[in-house]
């Protein structure tokens, strides 16, 4: 599947958000038209994240496994591949071995 | 003193920097005319970090405590603050309490 490298052009706030006490960073960047998206790190840890607004992650490097609010199912995705999250929920994400690398695009 | 709160027009790679199992974490950015930057964020620890090319790195937020190779001398440094560091050395690094965000752009 096809992977994002880089996002262009973009303002990148110089500014991380930090959480979980760093085992997960991310940038975030916005495009012209006002489009906003994260780039950002996993470490390997068991991690719950509340969304706001619906999210597709895409998986830019190594690998997680996810299990959504509600459901009972851990699925796995690997580089290039997406997982989408509704707003104002849940899930739990999951990595292990090497970081996991993605790009979050906002619904 | 005034802080880059952002960079911009820049393409931001999606796969991001991982150090020191993600005690320092950061995102390369380059702008139209070629010029490369970081940004990034280092945990409270103590790291050891050699250069290539020489470094300014600017505080964007956070705190931290930087002795250069050859140096006895330990220097600090927050947020809209700068230090240079040349090439083809090293740098001890100390932060402590809160995460130190930075953007490095090359000499």
């Amino acid at each position: 599947m096809s992977i994002t490298d880089s996002l262009n052009p973009v303002s990148v706030l110089s500014k991380a958000n930090v959480y979980f006490d760093g085992r997960c960073v991310s940038h975030n960047v916005t495009f012209a038209d006002g489009i906003r998206k994260s780039v950002g790190v996993i470490l390997p840890s068991t991690l719950v994240f509340n969304t706001g607004a619906p999210e597709i992650m895409e998986t830019v490097a190594g690998a997680c496994s996810v299990k959504l609010a509600g459901s009972s199912e851990w699925k796995t995705y690997g580089p290039g591949e997406r997982f989408e999250v509704p707003g104002q929920t849940s899930f739990e994400i999951k990595v292990e071995g090497e970081p996991y690398h993605y790009i979050c695009h906002f619904g």
